[in-house]
């Protein structure tokens, strides 16, 4: 059998100038990255949405992950394929893999098997550079408030309350918090920071939230990076950064145009992380696709409990986008695992571990609907499935309103998603949904929460302690309190504990920590242990990495 | 009159294809990065230069610089115009600029006037991407470090003897130390450590020496990073980070296709520092350049006695370069504060300044005379040289066997320095160049280091402490000694203090300090106060930077 890498080189990839025509764009729209990337530039873009044509939103989510693996981004390409293949033009659009856990124990980001967009090994390391000019762009922030305070700090930065700190887009363990500007005088204040991931920074939120260079550049002004001695909060404004940020980011806000391994277009535009940011690809890359083609694919971080709430509750809403229809992926593996099977044992059949898993499903089914969009299952296949796992997994969710459909795009690409692309085009087509965010603007941040963690998680209550509820009163008090609310859990259980799988119920969700994401636009509630700042494991995969004379690279993947 | 961003956007660029058809190279070597910006495939170009071609090198360097402004990379511009116009077929090679820089007092370093690389604002900020993929490459090795430490130490790290710290393209005195690794078990084991600027990096040296993508991995391989309690080296290899590190700089190592405004070739590409690391753009580059033009025309970082010594001693005697001219760039300006005349007070004409500064010049033309080869004076015109103070630097250079040519490339890009191109061309013709390094292999370290500070710097001594001289034994018994040295001292002056301008005598050079850069492979002599981490000025010029609604950068130059 081929691995992932194999099937990508043996692709015969498309001149991406070849994609872009296709998709109606001229070449002086293109701005190419070697021979199979480009930059689609923002004015042509924006003159095409002012067209007013608009494709159906088609979002792909998951059931919550896994060490079984679901196949959300292989879902994706694989549905964006079936629907090119049953000629319906159709843009994808995805997340850029981040750079640094390619070097700790993840594997690429660009799909697998037949289902892949490509060129998979420029996608997972620097691609088009767009994390790098975020990364410079975040400590350019820092320097400058540090810089500021050094040379006679005439804002009244709070040196204790700088809450801005820097990042690397490295797995560095070491960095998550150190202690600062030692060494003397000429090194300025000594005061503990650290760094996080660049996907963690809110410029990487901001950069995907932005519609356009301006409000980019508004939305940079905004963050709010440190406060007073009386909590007066301070803006990168205030320290005159945004126009140079802005000025570093001029790039990087133009989204990428790549290729699925079957010659299909993919927007795979900014990825920010899908706890303490909303996780998903910019806002400027699916408003591209949906003025370029009649339906657009796209994914959402994690399970549909914290990818998909997001996608609706933050970017939907202030993007002003309204999805047709959600496929949420699952796998019988690990529906297994959700009914207490260990991964050691996926390979035996047990469908009764598949109807006590299917809870974790059936949950996310129903709560999609809350959002008012009607949703198919996609079960993507692996050889070790039984008829009668899937028979089981099909009747659950036809109990529950949803088709569940087998897919085999990741053995057969596109032909082997047909099925699923015909359903879901027949529900797009059908304009039945009728998308609603699950809170309104004017609730408060705390009942934001409360209606995340008791309708979203199925929590008994989220409850914090007075001093969590006193920054956001501060906050509403301060003219922040009309922004959405970014839930940070674990990604592998509807509660703050990793290992409830399944359906949990009667748990509370705690906010250990809030945090103000003003330029990006939202509250970050902080739930349980989140980690912003990855290490490597004992045997990174860096130690397997090597590129041989020809350029090959192995171990990458 | 207009300002350099005027001229540069004024500028009607070639396609990047067509400077390189003009070069010879075929489509297929050249990947774009947009379109007025390529890398060149390294295999092609290595096919190249076994067909054995060579063109004639040309250094342009400087007398020591001064807040005036000499110019150096403007007269390599004009003059590499200057020699297409006159209908010889040459290249320029220059370094890359680095980001950080841009936001704190510098401007760009692409040129300036008519005899600017383009496109400036690309060149100046992210470029192709190669000083991020430096960055990521550099502080790979750095978290891998620190992660064999954490998870068991088996190489036996002694955890203060880590010699390896991390870099960002950005100038942030807050990082300059920093103690790392706190905040309990999980973050490692805590101790001091800091951050250089990216420019500083060994991996950035390593990847301007290195032949190949071969060569290059190896050198990785032999950074030392590191010393167990007995002192044995550890390096990157034994780490097992020299693959992964080559695989992050594949790309970063083609060398980079641009253009001067007059749509000649132009090769910028890497970047190191001129005090602890060689100066140089990369190897890989010139050897380009030299197989496709019958000219090449390069620069050395800051003044002669630095840039010109290391390019001559570490660069050529790597490579196996033999240059053919020297160029050395001064200006009336810059010899009159040598003269001891304030910045100030530079417009006012001063003859006998101008013949008191002019010893600095001539202490650069005997200097690099020494190396075996012929040099000519470039002088950079500015509006207020009178002629009477042309006329002593013309007189004072023919006195020391050198011709002094008035250039206006500036003004007048490539028009303005023909008769320096003639000029020099003539003596490469002659080929009257016997070029040799200025001390052998075999010396040993602390020899070497007193051949350039008597020889070149004119030092009655170089002087270190036993503990520095007990370090250099130690490399030397541990199979170092063969390398050359690189001396890190102030640009500023012949001697070590700052203050000392003209051609200072009877002072000696402190050795402070001591480092082994194995893999780019030089010992570095640190003498005086060096920087490797700049800070930004009380206003930056980030403040002032802006991108417009057109995507217009302004003051950024």
């Amino acid at each position: 059998m081929q691995t992932d890498i194999e099937i990508a080189r043996a692709a015969k990839l498309r001149p991406i100038a070849h994609v872009a025509d296709a998709l109606g764009i001229p070449e002086d729209a293109v701005e190419p990255y070697g021979r199979y990337k480009a930059k689609i530039a923002l004015p042509w873009l924006r003159a095409q949405e002012e067209k007013g044509k608009r494709g159906k939103l088609i979002l792909v989510t998951a059931i919550n992950p896994t060490p079984a693996g679901e196949g959300k981004t292989t879902t994706s390409v694989g549905l964006a394929d079936a629907l090119n293949r049953t000629g319906r033009k159709t843009v994808l659009c995805l997340r850029e893999p981040s750079l640094g856990p390619c070097f700790g124990m993840k594997g690429g980001a660009a799909g697998g098997g037949f289902a892949q967009v490509a060129p998979m090994e420029d996608i997972n390391l620097h691609f088009t550079g767009d994390f790098h000019a975020i990364t410079s762009a975040h400590n350019l922030l820092a320097a400058m408030i540090d810089n500021h305070i050094h040379w006679g700090n005439a804002l009244g930065i709070d040196v204790r309350r700088v809450m801005w700190r820097r990042v690397l887009d490295m797995n560095d363990r070491a960095l998550r918090d150190v202690v600062q500007s030692i060494g003397g005088t000429a090194n300025g204040f000594p005061r503990e920071s650290g760094f996080d991931i660049t996907v963690a920074s809110e410029v990487m939120a901001i950069l995907c939230l932005s519609e356009d260079l301006a409000d980019m550049e508004a939305r940079l002004g905004r963050i709010v990076v440190a406060y007073t001695r009386d909590r007066k909060p301070i803006t990168a404004r205030d320290l005159k950064a945004d126009g140079a940020m802005a000025v570093l980011l001029a790039q990087a806000i133009q989204p990428n145009l790549v290729q699925t391994l079957e010659g299909n277009p993919a927007f795979v535009h900014g990825g920010p992380f899908a706890n303490i940011a909303h996780g998903c690809n910019s806002v400027i890359a699916t408003r591209a696709a949906l003025s370029l083609g009649d339906y657009v694919v796209t994914e959402a971080g994690f399970g549909a409990d914290l990818g998909a709430e997001k996608f609706f509750d933050i970017k939907c809403r202030q993007a002003g986008l309204s999805p047709e229809a959600v496929v949420i992926v699952a796998t019988v593996r690990a529906l297994k695992m959700n009914g207490g099977v260990a991964k050691a044992d996926l390979g035996k059949e047990d469908v009764e571990a598949v109807r006590r898993g299917s809870v974790n499903l059936i949950r996310h089914i129903e709560n999609v609907r809350q959002f008012g969009v009607p949703a198919v299952v996609a079960i993507n296949h692996f050889v070790t499935d039984s008829d009668a796992e899937l028979q089981v997994l099909r009747e659950v969710a036809e109990a529950h309103g949803s088709q569940a459909i087998l897919c085999r795009h990741w053995a057969e690409g596109g032909a082997g998603a047909v099925e699923l692309a015909e359903a879901v085009a027949a529900i797009a087509d059908m304009g039945a949904a009728q998308f609603a965010p699950i809170y309104d603007d004017d609730l408060s941040l705390f009942d934001k929460i409360n209606t995340i963690a008791t309708r979203i998680y199925r929590a008994e209550e989220a409850v914090a302690d007075p001093s969590v509820r006193a920054q956001l009163d501060r906050w509403e008090a301060a003219g922040y309190g009309h922004l959405p609310v970014c839930l940070a859990k674990t990604q592998y259980s509807f509660s703050t504990d990793p290992a409830l799988l399944g359906a949990p119920t009667g748990h509370v969700v705690p906010v250990r920590e809030v945090r103000l994401a003003a330029g990006a636009g939202f509250v970050v509630a902080i739930c349980g242990e989140i980690m912003t700042m990855p290490g490597l494991p004992k045997v990174p995969a860096a130690e397997s990495i090597r590129i041989d004379a020809d350029g090959v690279i192995e171990g990458l993947f």
